[in-house]
């Protein structure tokens, strides 16, 4: 099984997949960040996040709790935050 | 039938989905931030809400009734302002 | 009749269809808006109105007569200003 | 002859169409203007002026002869300046 | 044969096929200008220039010999400068 | 074998391919670098990268640990930092 | 043989593929400027260079290796600078 794994080689959405109902990161394009739970994403790379707040240097600007955040704001996703 | 929804994956416009005829608040890319009744959306997340107010620094800007946003303003959307 | 209707779920577009014909008020990406009667859209929210006036802060900056927009510099369309 | 046209509602390149061979004016996403005589455009709106002048505040900042402007550098067209 | 072509109508980028091995001015988005002869182009208006210059305010910045632009830089192409 | 691999001309995507597993140093558009072992990407240039580190002018910012970078950040990629 | 050629049009990709392992000069949207020998590229125009230098009005900023530039950042390329 696992060599059968190794036959598709891994795609980035298939790390995210492995996010999922884990804490992630997220990094703005207007350099503030977002930190969640991830409950779902799509191909488009938007996502849906528990839990989450918005963060400016490190500091909690507000809680904003179930969000859904476009792709195209995005610049990366830490799943290990 | 529990077990029958969990066999797709949840994906982010389902969960708009259960935001309609709710309130969301729209974080927009040029930082103002709009508050409405989610009526309708679509897969570019094109949203009309009902009862729109534009919002900047959490003041009401003004009141603009039923609109149309174009999805690729959006940053994020929160479906329990 | 109106069971039918409600079978498919009603999307933006749908709203902008409703508004034909009516005043609406279109927010710019450049912050100037523009009044006008609505003539016609396509499903890339390029639009065409008659009557159009810019405005910036309310103020009419100047008489456009009939203009196209092009979808993508919209923000929100308001159909009912 | 005049129902058979109203079948089909009117979109906005049909507009376009009927400004073929008239004056028209072009707002760029660049604040600057341009006016000409439309020859010709296509669905991304990519067209060609003859007569092309480049305006800024209404004032002709060169004469262009005949140009083409890709699409996406419009915010809207009039067709009568 | 004239009639034969008259019935498909002319497209902007028919202007730039008849424009091919003579001089072009082109615009670019960041304000500059590049002037050249038009080698080759596809339907993204991506463009090949021959004996291409880089120009500012009318003047030559360098000599860029061949060069192939990119045609999401493009705002217009003028085929008589 | 060394003639069958040249009968198709390698592409971009290619030499990503043989990155993998490796140390790889990205270029973002806000100007920032991101070093780290590449461990995916597809065809989007989305990338996932191990050991992550943030870095500004060649210091270190922040460690980063795991993360997926959206490709439409990336200016470049260099395989050999 | 030259008249099968002339056949059909040469378009901007086959000037790319006539560059292929020659040096090339990339203008990049920043302003920046790459210089290297130009191992692949794609319809994206992304590109793949092997000796590749950033320069800053001429001069070397550093020196990169093998990079793939991701095409959305390329102002135009030379291939004889």
């Amino acid at each position: 099984m696992t060599e059968q794994r190794n036959q598709r080689p891994q795609r980035p959405l298939d790390t995210l997949g492995q996010a999922n109902n884990s804490p992630v990161l997220i990094k703005l394009k207007d350099e503030k960040e977002i930190s969640g739970i991830l409950q779902s994403f799509d191909m488009h790379i938007n996502l849906v996040l528990n839990d989450a707040e918005e963060l400016e240097n490190g500091e909690v600007l507000r809680r904003l709790g179930t969000i859904l955040i476009r792709g195209d704001n995005i610049v990366y996703i830490s799943p290990s935050p």
